[in-house]
């Protein structure tokens, strides 16, 4: 029953260059025989390439009318429509005239068949009157659908192989997200975020599959289905729905400068969420029960399912972490700053093998330029050149931006020119109930018991935006229009599409409004603590407060996070950055000569640029509370007067890291009052 | 006779994301049939998925090897060796390993053949035990090729579509270096660069032409020959290795600051005859002269040829000064500015849509896109935010890098693993004779002629140094790769293969020798003009000596230049950026009212920035002598004190542009003088 949608890549083809590549027709100066045929299949490559390119220019098009658009509206502060929503209406303009505009012609050539006995090969060879030509397989068509093929050839043409979302549209979205990841946010409130996207994303997923599946049943009662609808559709639906992309709150917080906890526990949750999402739904595609009755629950193949979820999150993750150490190691130990261009292109291309390590291993290449890109941030940028920093930030931000958008003008091009839609009101109406239940199942209930551990309670307002916030999007769509083969398939890439549609645009729309209505202050500069005029903050400053101040940080931090951070300070950092303590002072002193050797010489040279540097990053980007800490080598090999009791003091007493990070951040402070700056701390949270 | 290489896009289709797109397989929950089956073809397809993820590896990995190499030789100052040179090496020794080290395996699946009467079908369906499956043609095989199908599938997979090149690599170098032209030496030279592209390149291509024919009908007298090879096939590979590709020595004279107009002749030879060179190979594959003697002279055919390649070319040029000019405006007439992210990403899809423009319309994009650089250069630059300024330089610096030695590494690769080489010792000596004989005749008699008009003759080191950089590259390889199926076309692919190498290495690591050899001034600052402390020059100062110097200016700049000097300064620059005189002034007064429209608001708004940034662009990369005059309006519409005089003066002589461009020369030196700066200028030219 496969459709032969899915191995097309016309528009794909073109988009990659391929746009000429079939007119490399026959052009060879003297072939033999039969000359004008051979014209006249130069014609035809010429004209599909035309074609190709034509199609490619509408969505060219389309993006830049988008871009002056949200030009326009950026211009006079319009904030009810974000840029994707406005990509999303142009697609959907665009695709309406597609659909009725133009003549519903069928291919050019009519299909030829001819019985083979075996099952089908790769390549197929024929013989023309004489002359042989190759063919590739393109995959199977059910016996139904034979007159479709080639249905319409200009919708045709604008319809992309679902791999181009994955395999290049996805990656430098994800690895954006994961690079620009605001450190300091993300880092303090860490252990919330990892467990709304993992805990969160199953419960979600768990609850929506089930819920569908109650749909589906009622569906079949009132006589409303037509094919089959399995349970392990519905817990795919579950998955690929439950991939939140809260792309234009998070621009609408952004612009407002919202509460810059909730901005990263949010932007936490959505990025995470997209590979677990993305890994659980291979998962529930791998659950494939031995024998005959296959679907009924197997408990070996639900297992397997786990194993392979544990080891594909786990591999991707290991991908990524290791080419972002290689980068940083590759980027510490050579002058590679001296020339940025070089910097630069190095940087891209050990981000991009990422995506092909992890492919080529059979892990998901998405997750893994995920953690990358999360890596890359956090140890290989501090040994970036300024000039560097920029241009990888830019790069993969113009990147992201085009990208973004596209999917987003595809989406609302696809409602109208994929022609398999099969919108079931019970069934949409069904999603909608079960993915708001699923969020509140997990917001809810999640934040309850984190709250019993936080310090930072997650406040009943920024609970509600959260809630508010789940909003479908790229992922979701990404992962639902991979598999449109089936019955189950088509419906669910229907509904995810609707979804998409109305969250983006009424929750998008509605974000301004909810702030305000939930009293979530805005106005914060996301690279500072909040500011000292606001009424529930009170003022704590001095060498008197600082002991309360330790103790309290030393209580904010989770365990885990203590030992993770320590470990990253003590070794990761000095090794493949050119920040923290000397490894010489936290290693064991049998490792010297290996301290001395990984603590780069560079550091030397570079001391007085990047002791400034070092403290700018740490200032804008670190965890104040935490990695102030975080010390330069100066050219003698000691550290500066505040840090050099910090590291005295932790070679000292490293045997106990808690200890350690304590005293750091006893030196941070010092160095924080020392620079005149005025530290102020939340009481209570929230007014 | 047409290969099957040509049509197929294994790499291709996987360095864009068909990474993956054969893995869509049959995923579909329940399935009806023969579930193993598809499962087998799945694994297939993964399979395939995964080597293909692996030799895009194998090329990520050979760029990064080059940038450490690139980066040590840099960092050692080793000038001997570029890192295109490099990235060959690398190339050839993974070629070397791929060809020799891995299992000559066949294709998994053999070939199956049935007879069909007619044509060939561009799909196929196939009954296969029931099931339908859809085939896609690939190409023509030649009968005697059949069992090398798929003969190794590893050297199969590292073999690039020949269209990758011109629709992906190509595209971003060529836009690089019209983006890049250093315009102020390149408008100064533009003439004698105009002659040396397009009737330098004429002439070198029917050299070498006759030449290789002259050899060619040697070969057949002593049976080196064993196929048909054509007069025609010879003028093609004049074309194709007529375009030369100077990186390496323009990457030297860049690194030395070699002499200025030394480099704007060779590198604006170098880009415009990419130019030359792929419309005349266009032209030459359309001399077809019809009935059956298909090889004779005909006058028709020539004619169409030539009707062709002013074509090609005109329409070219005129997309991509149209797509220019439209961003241009688009820039202007929005305060887009604000937002570099947007101007960013609307200035690489209106430069990336020219090149579709031109390939929907018929025209080559490549040329196109070229032109579109110019433009957006001359143009577009001066509208954009300083921070998008740098952001679009990055980019495309960025993509140049990774495609130009992404093409040189591939080179170095298909020196092993292209399949069907043809090694002619006579040919390949024959073409070395015939390409250095064919750059002397162009650039010594061309140079000999455009001294009779230049003030600045262009000395005989000059000329030799000229002659000695008629490097080929990553433009006659593209060519060359386009079309491999005849045999004469393969021979051509090989020899030019052999001539890239030789001329990148030899004369690439000989360049430094060279130019000490033909003292040739090095250290010369690109952004000024020739130091006052050089013997040769003299010093010209103060307004005693104005007159003098302006009709030396005069004399200097050609007629046509000067044409169009004052149609660009008087109307295109007013129109098209924030800089030149106000159009209320330049047009007739009954325009009155579209001058004001045209002269922007923004002006008004942002007069002091851009008039530091407009005088700096200016300083920077207008020509000094001539394009001085540029003012900007200030706040009340009237210019600066010193240029108010010459537009009032351009508006009273404005019926001739002679006078006016002499006065602008005059306000000019007034402006120079009175921020004393020093202007020198050259009485000759060299020593």
């Amino acid at each position: 029953m496969a459709e032969p949608l899915r191995r097309r890549l016309p528009l794909l083809s073109l988009l990659l260059l391929a746009a000429g590549g079939l007119r490399a027709a026959e052009r060879s100066g003297g072939s033999s025989s039969s000359a004008m045929e051979e014209l006249a299949t130069e014609k035809e490559a010429e004209e599909s390439h035309r074609q190709d390119s034509v199609s490619l220019l509408t969505f060219i098009l389309l993006l830049t009318l988008t871009i002056l658009t949200i030009w326009l509206f950026k211009h006079r502060r319009v904030r009810f429509l974000h840029e994707t929503g406005l990509a999303m209406i142009y697609g959907l303009i665009v695709g309406v005239i597609l659909r009725y505009g133009t003549p519903s012609t069928s291919g050019h050539d009519k299909p030829f068949s001819c019985s083979q006995e075996d099952r089908p090969f790769t390549t197929l060879l024929v013989n023309v009157s004489g002359k042989f030509f190759e063919y590739t397989l393109k995959g199977e068509i059910s016996p139904g659908k034979i007159h479709n093929v080639e249905q319409n050839d200009m919708l045709r043409k604008v319809t992309f192989d679902p791999e181009v979302f994955f395999n290049i549209l996805l990656p430098p979205i994800i690895f954006h997200a994961g690079y620009s990841l605001k450190k300091r946010h993300f880092f303090r409130n860490l252990g919330s975020i990892l467990a709304y996207a993992f805990l969160g994303t199953a419960v979600s997923c768990f609850i929506i599959g089930n819920l569908m599946y109650g749909v589906v049943k009622l569906m079949k009662l009132v006589g409303q289905l037509s094919d089959k609808f399995y349970y392990t559709d519905c817990l795919l639906f579950g998955a690929i729905i439950s991939a939140t992309d809260p792309v234009t709150v998070l621009a609408i917080f952004n612009e407002l400068h919202a509460d810059v906890d909730l901005y990263a526990l949010l932007f936490g949750e959505s990025v995470l969420n997209d590979a677990v999402a993305i890994v659980l739904s291979s998962s529930i595609v791998a659950y494939q029960p031995t024998g005959e009755n296959t679907h009924a629950f197997d408990a070996a193949a639900f297992f397997k399912s786990v194993g392979v979820f544990l080891g594909i999150f786990s591999g991707s993750f290991m991908m990524g972490a290791v080419t972002g150490v290689v980068t940083a190691l590759v980027t510490k130990f050579t002058k590679l700053h001296c020339f940025p261009l070089l910097e630069t292109a190095l940087f891209f291309l050990m981000s991009w093998s990422t995506f092909l390590l992890a492919e080529a291993c059979g892990f998901t290449g998405v997750v893994a330029v995920l953690f990358c890109g999360i890596t890359q941030a956090h140890y290989t940028y501090n040994n970036l050149s300024v000039e560097s920093r920029s241009r990888t930030k830019q790069l993969f931000e113009v990147l992201h931006f085009l990208a973004e958008n596209f999917i987003f003008s595809y989406m609302g091009l696809a409602l109208f020119t994929f022609q398999k839609h099969i919108f079931s009101p019970v069934f949409i109406i069904g999603a909608f109930v079960a993915i708001f239940l699923g969020r509140a199942a997990h917001i809810y209930p999640l934040s309850f018991l984190l709250n019993l551990g936080r310090r930072h309670k997650i406040s009943w307002s920024f609970q509600h935006m959260m809630m508010f916030s789940g909003l479908r999007g790229a992922m979701a769509f990404a992962l639902a229009i991979r598999d449109t083969a089936t019955y189950s398939h088509q419906m669910m890439f229907s509904t995810t599409l609707l979804i998409v549609f109305f969250t983006v645009w009424i929750v998008g729309g509605g974000t301004t409004p909810m702030l305000s209505w939930l009293n979530i202050r805005v106005g914060v500069d996301p690279d500072q603590d909040p500011p000292p005029t606001n009424d529930s903050f009170q003022v704590l400053q001095g060498d008197g407060q600082d002991s309360a101040r330790r103790n309290r940080t030393k209580q904010e931090s989770a365990w885990l996070f203590r030992l993770w951070y320590s470990f990253d300070h003590n070794y990761l950092k000095p090794i493949l950055t050119h920040s923290g303590p000397p490894l010489t002072t936290t290693l064991p002193s049998w490792c010297g000569l290996i301290a001395r050797c990984l603590t780069s010489p560079q550091v030397y040279d570079n001391q007085e640029q990047l002791r400034e540097e070092d403290s700018d990053f740490i200032l804008n980007d670190g965890d104040l509370t935490v990695t102030y800490g975080d010390t330069t080598i100066t050219a003698n090999g000691s550290s500066g007067p505040h840090t050099a009791t910090t590291n005295l003091d932790s070679r000292r007493t490293k045997s106990s890291s808690e200890e350690a990070l304590e005293r750091d951040l006893g030196a941070a402070d010092h160095e924080v009052t020392s620079r005149g700056t005025r530290l102020v701390f939340p009481l209570e949270y929230n007014a």
